[in-house]
């Protein structure tokens, strides 16, 4: 008999069969060549084709969002207001990328026309554009069921892309999955493409065979670093090696410059306090090293914060497996040679906030590790070299946070001293906020240096993540009539392009 | 007394002994720091100051052209000719990547004003660019001493981008990597930078050692497929992985259709000697499969390749173990059942050009791996049907040529079902022409699926070479005198930009 999948409630226990099955291997291959399968389909339905298909799972999505929503509810416990808003979210950026697909930026279209004289030789006609790089698998992260999910960024910039998607379920919400797979191969039908250009799977072992399928060309995937080491170690020594693109955890620094603490210690402190609590802190953009500095100040800081952050109910975690992992992590930095505890709630059933503090030189490699959860870890510095060695000791983290004073903008001010080290460890500088909160935009970047992700060159938040799923292709002295219509000289699709060197807009 | 590099005569094996020693793990690791420090001095300069960098070593190893190309020609006997056009090809792509940077698209500079309205939730001001991803290391190859070597592609492509650059030597011609290397040290100095924005090392540890400094952030590297990937393997497995941008050998199909070989088999046969016994057949370009249909138009094909190909004469390969390595898979082929050899030419200290056909029933796949060298092998297909399943046999390539008949470009025609399969495996698709010669343009494509390259996603040729080497970061809510000029909102270096997601030319 096979084993069903369990889907367990977060704040109960509880579990539920649910019809599905772990894909074994034979499984995962016949799913992945149903995808690849569809790959012509998506690729020919083209800009208008693929757009058409994304709000079409935009409105699937929405339109099953009762069901949807409560299913992720009730396996994460983050709460209908959360889920909510995370749908609306997941639905919102479904749209934009039909955006970015109608925008034709993407294609990156360039086009060199034949020059006899062209130094140092002679040159061919030359037309260059993005095609899709292949089927991506895509692993749901636990922290977010629906927008780094089975309709998540990834799966909107790859269908975007043109690319056919196998998603891996995370294991903490597969009820959810399955009603989100549904919804959006029923959308796909809706626009004309087959259903097969999206498929579930669940299991770990479905999980490695899918980064081991010789079909699959590319991996989005949001989760642990032990977890995505050793799958993006697969990906690479596959026969043929392909991209990996892991987001894998990240400290998220955040520094409170003097003069920042002393004009607003209190109103900082509220705001991290909501920043780190927030959804129980688990969040990879959850801000885990704050620095701030020593004296009375800092003291003020955190005070407010403990004020602040001590009401926050304590609540159930994603899993049971994340609830041991933050115990652990917080028991080691307990219990850490001059370590504080502002704030401290020992991690039960239910998690509560906490606080730990100590000064900058007694930091640790220990400290510049994640601890997945809702744990914030006061630095306090007593010179600014001192804060600033403490930065560059940083690894690479998808954010990093700087707090400074009014009128401190000038060249060599302690902000701008922070954020030059920061800068070469982070893929997104936040100034007087708060690093929770990635918006899904044209500017956004969701990635930096390792191990915040595995490729620094990527996003997977925001318009650009589509080129993760995009491999260039150049046609040289090819007939007018075997070129693609992106190609052609006289641009029936109107789309931007870079003729003889000049960018042109249509 | 520490071993010195030998510079060797590729065609009378004398040797001259070079005043470089090979780099032992210290020396690597002092070169690496010295590289590193001049980041900041390479991204201060910014454009013009890069620009300024990049066409003074255009005009310092111009300068110095006699003495690199005679040693250039005497370590690789690729002939004077050839030498001195690959150094007017390199001061060329030099200049051009000035013009990369003046252009200033590459910085991709996205700006999202703030929206206290947006959908899904309010959305700070955000403002990505690109930075240089850091210190890169670049690896020669074999058969292009200048344009893939100390000042070539990768070289000119990184510093375009700010990173500093280490470069291994090919042990080919260590004479002309010193000669290069001062020449762009020299001027790195006139232009006002360190002379360590480039440094050469020579030896197979110095390489090792090279890609797993921690510092380092990225490789260039085009060579075989063993040494490609034991090194590609290496970056993966380092604590901190790191993209190797691996060009790692090609075999190139060319495709004849029954309506090209009708018109004009002596024509494509003629171009077809040319382009594969073109530098002794030692480019990742050269046409290695050659497929003609079975009959008399395919046969009238292969005596005029057989006639226009005799003719060649016999030379020295660039290195020893190269030449070893081609008798090898030259003998591995020639040996296989269905095998005819319409030119033979036993390699011995000097290797001339070779033909082999069979029947495409007979195909395995060893004919599907790279043979460097004079050697191309006919492949008579006697139905569309099986052209088209040996084509989709293919593995990565990093070009697909197509000879298709007067008229021929309708989408069911034999040029557009070949087109079609050979898109899927192939970075670029040459029609009526041959894919040695490489053009350095903004439409260029220098890579593809694996093997021929390791991420399918980019290119070693072109402009588009520089998007290997920078990261992404985003400012979010910075104060307009913290932020870099590139991102100011009054656009002060005038740079082309997307502002709330529609794109502006200054």
């Amino acid at each position: 008999m096979t084993a069903r999948v369990s889907s367990v409630d977060a704040r109960t226990g509880a579990v539920l069969e649910l019809e599905a099955a772990p894909a074994d291997t034979g499984r995962v291959d016949a799913v992945v060549r149903a995808a690849a399968s569809t790959a012509p389909a998506l690729s020919a339905a083209g800009i208008p084709g693929r757009a058409r298909l994304l709000r079409a799972i935009s409105d699937a999505i929405t339109q099953d969002q009762e069901p949807i929503t409560a299913a992720a509810d009730r396996e994460t416990a983050l709460g209908p207001a959360r889920v909510h808003s995370e749908l609306a979210r997941t639905a919102y950026q479904l749209r934009l990328f039909a955006e970015v697909l109608e925008d034709g930026a993407f294609l990156d279209i360039t086009i060199d026309h034949p020059d006899p004289d062209a130094i140092p030789a002679p040159r061919p006609d030359l037309r260059r554009m993005m095609l899709p790089i292949g089927p991506v698998g895509v692993f749901s992260a636990s922290n977010f069921p629906l927008a780094f999910s089975v309709a998540g960024g990834d799966t909107a910039s790859a269908l975007a892309a043109g690319c056919p998607v196998v998603v891996k379920a995370h294991s903490g919400h597969p009820q959810t999955s399955e009603l989100t797979a549904a919804a959006v191969r029923r959308a796909a039908v809706a626009a004309g493409l087959p259903a097969e250009v999206l498929t579930v799977v669940h299991g770990r072992q479905a999980g490695r065979d899918l980064v081991n399928h010789p079909l699959m060309k590319a991996v989005g995937f949001t989760g642990s670093l032990a977890g995505g080491r050793a799958l993006y170690d697969l990906a690479c020594a596959r026969p043929e090696p392909i991209p990996f693109y892991g987001e894998l955890g990240s400290i998220n620094p955040l520094v409170v410059t003097p003069a920042a603490a002393a004009q607003r210690a209190e109103r900082i402190a509220a705001g991290l306090a909501g920043s780190f609590t927030m959804g129980l802190g688990q969040f990879c953009t959850k801000p885990g090293l704050a620095f701030i500095p020593a004296g009375p100040d800092g003291q003020r800081l955190t005070a407010a914060l403990v004020e602040a952050a001590a009401p926050v109910t304590a609540g159930a975690m994603l899993t049971p497996s994340i609830r041991e992992g933050y115990a652990a992590g917080l028991a080691e930095r307990v219990n850490h040679p001059g370590v504080r505890a502002p704030l401290a709630s020992v991690p039960g059933e239910l998690v509560g906030p906490h606080v730990l503090s100590l000064p900058a030189a007694e930091l640790t490699d220990l400290f510049y590790e994640e601890c997945f959860g809702p744990l914030v870890v006061l630095v306090e510095y007593s010179t600014v070299d001192e804060l600033v060695a403490a930065l560059a000791r940083a690894p690479g983290t998808l954010t990093a946070t700087i707090h400074s004073g009014t009128d401190e903008d000038g060249p060599v001010s302690v902000a701008a001293r922070a954020a030059a080290v920061l800068r070469e460890r982070a893929g997104r500088l936040v100034w007087n906020g708060y690093p929770t909160g990635v918006a899904v935009t044209w500017a956004m970047q969701h990635g930096g240096p390792y191990p915040s992700s595995t490729f620094a060159s990527h996003t997977s938040v925001g318009t650009a993540a589509i080129h993760r799923f995009l491999r260039p292709v150049t046609y040289q002295d090819t007939p007018p009539g075997l070129l693609p219509p992106e190609l052609r000289e006289e641009n029936p699709l109107r789309l931007p392009r870079r003729v003889d060197g000049a960018y042109q807009l249509p």
